[in-house]
């Protein structure tokens, strides 16, 4: 254990709270795969204990009182002198989940609780209705408890930062807006030039029958040639798919089989299996403290994305597969071949539905989201008019118009459930993932040939090494510059896509 | 709730513990269906998390202090006169719970818990080696602890009937011998007189290859039939068949299938579903209070062995599923009638290991144990010597001898486990089983018509209102003399398989 410099009791008391999570995420993971339907109210109850029990070991009177021996509780700041860097930036992350812990009063997190459940609830219903009107109250409603829970985190700029730094720790507001300028047009324009294109993609054979069982076997193949250690996870299936960790030795991923569309569970589980590697590969030495963790929900995002997209929808990696898929499902790819396989994949077609859209178009719809959440977190757009500058944006931005507000703005949960300051996350994990994978081709040696002969190790080790062991050792964006020498930029994601897209659509000039 | 009697804390802090040995059983059940192998090492942290979590609960100075206020701490008595008898029951049984609990010191609960651990991995290397030597130091050191163990709980007569009453409440060794004594001779006999009848049972065409699939689908057809309630429940797959509850609304049950053995997933699924059957009539109404729980090992059994033998293997039953069974399996039933498939299912022939034992035997192989494990826990038997005095009890009782110890003394995991006075409930389902289900018969006009139309829920209706939604609210005899009016005897169990087992081995006289 890694806990030489921070006391025993500290550290016993963070390892309990995060056993107590780990049981609370086993749950969850069956309430989400196996758990019979009439289970839910009972399972709700059992997860709100856990979840009250944490929080309680965490924000306690004990807790506070050894942590007070160790930093200065107002600043951080480690009290003894002597302290070396490493130890003084793991206690000043133990100290920053304290403060945010203990933030909240224990009123007003009932009070959300109790709301985000009804919020939730309508919401489910407002989108099947396809009644935004029912669902705004709750909207405003949710806008008014978020910003009172930046009140009590507290913020420099704006409310807003204080919701982000829970997703995304020590990102603002004002930096993610400089990265999505930088690629706000050239995205608008190249999604304009792909679909000025002559060229078109035929995409109707991966929407003939599948067989789901093969569909699964696949899956899991690549998923274990990835690396993904089945001694210590495993794979379900699930409405949506999820990666869930209870610790290094213990990580699930979940996908859905549809048989007419064979892209749908192989990319989850490409997707869920980054993440997987992400933790399986976490330090177990410093399992409870926070090194321990993954950094933030971006570099997570990094992980998943950066295996779905760069390796897995990449020419390299079918080059490799593609036999295997031809020998594996004969009928629906009978008249496929490699180049036109690989095409199919990676169609750009701008469409209303975040979840559904494509590597070019994804970032769009999380700047979208992005901007309209921090309008509405700041006052500066009201739950009434939400709907209309939403469905402006999409035109703006996709060329497209919702025909309803169940493909417009009712379309995520996240707002029902609070979750201001996800949305960027998203996009973030591309931004990132862009120039750790240039740096990874710098340095593993022949990177595309290893991939193209079904060697997909050399890139997890690499990974594991500069990323995974880390833990929560650095922020996202010092991660970066440690990773590539640079400063984060949007320049290495849009590279990426001009020149991927501009050979898959036979673009001249982007 | 039916608690306005018992304090609001002392409820509120016994749905609490019960909450967390909900939760404990969740992660159980997840480690014997679908854990990766790898996560067992901290699994077993999680778990142990838990237990002690409730231990501490329920021994903690604020509970002892709330229930001083309601009982006689010494006696277990009301301190409120005018107490009905039903309040005066649910706190009698909430102090004995209290009391049990916190009998143990924990450096003890320690020590037992090491040891049990420890105990139960060389007994699986012993199994495997056939090196009964090398368990014995730990089977001694377990009943050294069993006996001390006893000595904290306190007893009468003799330190087993302590360890007894953890299983079968209020039962005692005395009792269970004299019940046994009724039967052992009788059964002995008709073991004999089966084994000497010229009628034989050709059982192979069960050991033909049967579809696993099928075999599934028509284990939850049966399932259901019997009326579990699949809105509350689930079946998997695990190693051995158990069943295990989070809740009323959350039952689970697991069997195992065999290609060549069409018997063995079947009754697993029948039994389990009886186990089932008796947690989702639990009343819910009374969760987290000592009512809302079973009554006993003994009483749980007497609900799985009802269905599976009783139901499961009788003629009506076979006389509506044959026909749907035939159809299924049409190769390996090809030349099976009703007649003689219910003959298949009810074969009777001494075997050396329990588990695989027929109905008729069955209660023999538990006597063996019990006489032993007694016989050891009183100090009447060496282990040193209990290999040689095993193989003469089975020579004496089923006329074999094991040829190694494997097929012995160490086929049980229960003694390496500690759980010793576990043994005699299997029988006592039995014994329970056999005048509950003649009552049934003479309660529920036409049961055995109704059975033979497929109307499995009436026995169910009947068993959920008698049985089931009492919870906890008797003991196990008392129960007994409710439903039937006399006293538990096992005459009405040997009179039910003398009379089966006449038919079936065409014996004259028994």
């Amino acid at each position: 254990m890694n806990t030489n410099n921070i006391t025993k009791t500290i550290t016993a008391l963070l390892t309990e709270i995060k056993k107590i999570n780990s049981i609370e995420a086993i749950i969850q993971w069956d309430q989400e795969t196996y758990m019979p339907e009439g289970a839910g109210d009972f399972r709700a109850e059992q997860i709100s204990y856990l979840s009250e029990l944490a929080h309680h070991l965490h924000t306690n009177p004990k807790f506070k009182k050894e942590l007070s021996k160790l930093v200065d509780l107002e600043t951080g700041e480690t009290l003894n002198p002597n302290t070396d860097n490493n130890t003084k930036f793991l206690l000043y992350l133990v100290w920053k989940d304290y403060k945010d812990a203990s933030a909240l009063p224990p009123s007003f997190v009932k009070t959300l609780s109790l709301h985000t459940s009804k919020s939730q609830q309508t919401w489910v219903k407002a989108k099947q209705e396809n009644n935004f009107k029912a669902f705004a109250p709750y909207l405003e409603k949710m806008i008014r408890l978020k910003k009172q829970e930046a009140d009590y985190y507290g913020y420099t700029t704006t409310p807003y930062d204080a919701l982000l730094d829970k997703y995304e720790p020590k990102m603002t507001s004002q930096r993610i807006s400089s990265l999505f300028n930088e690629i706000r047009t050239p995205l608008v324009q190249l999604v304009q030039h792909i679909k000025n294109s002559p060229f078109t993609i035929d995409e109707s054979p991966l929407k003939q029958p599948f067989d789901i069982d093969k569909q699964w076997d696949f899956g899991l193949k690549i998923a274990k040639l990835m690396g993904f250690n089945f001694n210590y996870g495993r794979q379900d299936k699930s409405a949506h798919p999820f990666t869930t960790s209870f610790h290094p030795t213990d990580v699930r991923i979940t996908t859905r089989l549809t048989e007419n569309n064979f892209k749908s569970a192989l990319f989850a589980t490409i997707h869920e299996t980054g993440h997987a590697l992400y933790e399986q590969g976490l330090p177990t030495s410093d399992y409870g403290t926070p090194f321990g963790d993954p950094i933030s929900h971006g570099i997570h995002e990094s992980q998943s994305r950066l295996w779905e997209n760069q390796v897995g929808r990449s020419k390299p990696f079918w080059n490799y597969f593609f036999p295997q898929i031809k020998e594996l499902f004969p009928i629906p790819l009978k008249d496929a071949d490699v180049d036109n396989f690989y095409r199919m994949i990676n169609t750009v077609s701008p469409s209303l539905i975040r979840v559904e859209a494509d590597e070019v178009t994804y970032s769009l719809h999380i700047m979208l989201r992005f901007e309209m959440e921090k309008l509405l977190i700041d006052g500066n757009l009201t739950v009434n008019d939400l709907p209309d500058v939403w469905n402006q944006k999409t035109m703006e931005y996709l060329g497209l118009t919702p025909p309803t507000n169940k493909e417009g703005v009712l379309q995520d949960i996240h707002w029902s459930m609070g979750a201001f300051g996800y949305f960027p996350t998203y996009a973030l994990g591309n931004l990132y993932a862009a120039p750790i994978m240039k740096q990874a081709a710098k340095e593993i040696p022949g990177l595309e040939g290893k991939i193209e002969t079904g060697d997909l190790l050399s890139l997890r080790e690499w990974l594991r090494e500069k990323i995974h062991t880390k833990g929560r050792r650095r922020f996202a964006e010092d991660l970066i510059v440690d990773i590539t020498g640079t400063e984060l930029s949007a320049k290495p994601f849009m590279n990426y896509l001009l020149e991927k897209y501009s050979k898959i659509y036979c673009l001249e000039s982007v």
